[in-house]
């Protein structure tokens, strides 16, 4: 839309809204007009959320996801198997996995992967504190569940080197062809690495 | 997602977001995620515009737009003609008729069409004020640019009713098959109608 808004403080919400990812003028606009026909109350709760949500949200000081306390749920329950580490890149794949219910170890949110083109080097990321953890002892196992990309893969190759003087047993979660889908919609990569990675039939 | 969120804020910030038309629990997160990596004092800004928008907007007192002052830009324009009043719904419909450029009258917006099934009645849109603008006099055409919808016709029925006594001419913008589209792409309603509309080819 060329034309400008009507309303200076109409403009202000749309532009907050259009700064999200996914969300353009048109959508952002009518986000706000859905807004002003909603109540007082409930629009300036929305904006309250806001206003405090960087100083409301904590992180497990131990996996670094996002927590209420010192310590997450996850790492604090005596029943995880705290001898597992498995490395993802945010809290959607935390959530992710936990629905799973595969996984009975602990996590350690990494926060993206390593990306020169982004500008997100090593330094950036939970790394130093991964191998922190390991060298503390007591974990048998760092399991990579990182994205299967160009960034997740260097991500992968940089902890393994900085793990392997530990000793600790590193993995990789499996790629191959996804269940329920037919093989001939498989792309030519993953269908050629399933074959590379067969498993014994059982 | 069956599971929890790990944090009471993030589940009460994504819940925020999910009340949104159009905004799931999954781009919820990715959302709330995507605010925790942008500096603090972008996020606090974005809930302070929020908490405000009710009272910062506000609305003009002759077409009920959404205005910074109690007269809008639009009807404060010495340049616009006053004669002609166009009734749309809502603030888009204003925005998208500005963009044709082929207007230069007044506006009237109702905040809505009358919908039964959504409890809106006449007393809940600004048609009354319309009736009130029209018989003060100086309005020669009230052009409905209502949606093409059911709700749409009956609020153009009602209105068109309201006005009869006061002898103005009404009339409603054109519908028919839309402009660059293949003529096989129109549906049957609306090609019908285009034939029954017909215009001398000029």
């Amino acid at each position: 839309m060329d034309r400008q808004y009507p309303s200076v403080a109409l403009e202000r919400a749309v532009n907050e809204f259009a700064q999200l990812p996914g969300i353009g003028r048109k959508t952002a606009l009518r986000l706000v007009l859905h807004m002003l026909s909603r109540p007082e109350q409930e629009v300036s709760q929305f904006g309250r959320v806001f206003s405090t949500l960087k100083q409301d949200i904590r992180y497990c000081q131990c996996c670094h996801n996002i927590s209420d306390s010192d310590i997450c749920e996850i790492c604090a329950n005596p029943k995880r198997d705290n001898s597992m580490i498995c490395v993802v890149e945010n809290v959607q794949d935390v959530l992710a996995i936990e629905n799973t219910m595969q996984y009975s170890g602990l996590y350690h949110v990494l926060g993206g992967v390593i990306s020169p083109v982004d500008g997100i080097g090593p330094q950036n990321l939970e790394i130093a504190s991964l191998v922190e953890r390991v060298a503390d002892g007591g974990v048998n196992e760092v399991i990579l569940a990182l994205s299967p990309t160009m960034e997740g893969d260097t991500t992968n190759f940089f902890i393994s080197r900085k793990l392997a003087p530990l000793g600790v047993k590193v993995s990789v979660i499996s790629r191959g062809v996804t269940v329920g889908n037919n093989l001939e919609y498989a792309d030519e990569l993953t269908l050629g690495r399933s074959i590379l990675d067969r498993t014994p039939f059982t």
